[in-house]
């Protein structure tokens, strides 16, 4: 019987392992408490001393699936780099991650992103948190002059939907023969060159004639 | 019995708006050429005079889809805008027409996404010819000295995905509340200031040092 914390976390981190592995073979629907505590080799009823909820398990799930990516962000914001190369370097360390495990297996890949959609509010957190250290790095860029005129939040935003086909892995499958790191530091220098609150343009005239 | 080319593209038209009904009512599936005779109060075999096959049915359904959108673009390319403003209008003009349909009826646009999905090769002539007329928009600008060191193939690529939010209306729904036509003038703004073929510091160093 585990009692001390790195023995359940051991077994939490066996049985996270253990799930995936249905997840990969069976999609989400097949992943059940029953199932995972014959799989493990556990009575059915020990499985609570683990995850309290099938929702736990897949928080857990969600977390081990992330874990990576966050470790790149914080890796990527604790650097010492200028911030034009953070930015690069923030979404292209993600980006590479996920066309290699597209790549290598588009069906669990698939998988995941649905897993991913049927379980939105844990996806939430690690967007939020992906939110706050995008942040962080357009606030060092703002320090350097750039994005004069927007707000952090906006900032953020805008960012996010220049780079939608480099974060948003939902959407990568469909895009994948278009999208490529070489294009990524061309929208990057293009968001440190040309982002700005100003109107210079674009949007100025109403109507179809010239000004 | 239809004859002269006028009434049969009358009828096409009639038939047209009754399918898209019952797509409206019933989603894809439902739409099925029996089912439509019915509803025009021909027979069955009349159908055939109108539309060959049901693929002919969906590709006429895409057309009227696309019909207001493609006005849209032929607009705004034989406008004498400058560079800057035609894009800006290339994008806004249609994102506002998919984001009025979404709001007035999330369920039908959908449904519409899902037949596009299931038809793509429909949906992809739409697509290469927003990209062509895209493609002369940025040769205007490129005559304007923007988008150095860029061919007209990658700046096409490279504006789509900067701008995936405001043209790929698969994803609109999930992002409805974050977008807006102020954002899309930022990021066109950017596009023209910001975007070239000169790394300029984004990608120029392997690894998490700085240079």
């Amino acid at each position: 019987m585990p009692s001390l914390p790195t023995e359940i976390d051991a077994g939490r981190e066996r049985l996270v392992a253990l799930a995936m592995a249905m997840v990969e073979e069976r999609g989400g629907q097949g992943l059940t408490m029953p199932e995972l505590a014959l799989r493990a080799g556990i009575p059915a009823a020990h499985i609570a001393r683990y995850f309290a909820t099938r929702e736990d398990l897949l928080e857990a799930i969600a977390e081990a699936w992330f874990r990576p990516k966050v470790a790149a962000m914080e890796d990527v914001v604790a650097s010492d780099l200028p911030p034009r190369r953070k930015m690069y370097e923030f979404f292209a360390r993600r980006f590479r991650m996920a066309c290699e495990s597209l790549r290598a297996d588009p069906v669990t890949f698939r998988l995941y992103m649905q897993l991913g959609e049927e379980h939105f509010e844990q996806v939430r957190s690690y967007i939020d948190l992906a939110d706050h250290y995008l942040g962080t790095i357009i606030a060092e860029a703002m320090d350097e002059g750039h994005f004069a005129g927007l707000d952090i939040d906006t900032s953020i935003s805008l960012v996010n939907q220049m780079l939608m086909p480099y974060c948003n892995f939902n959407i990568l499958e469909m895009i994948i023969d278009k999208v490529s790191e070489e294009k990524l530091a061309r929208i990057v220098d293009a968001v440190f060159d040309g982002l700005s609150g100003q109107d210079r343009g674009a949007a100025g005239v109403t109507g179809l004639r010239a000004a």
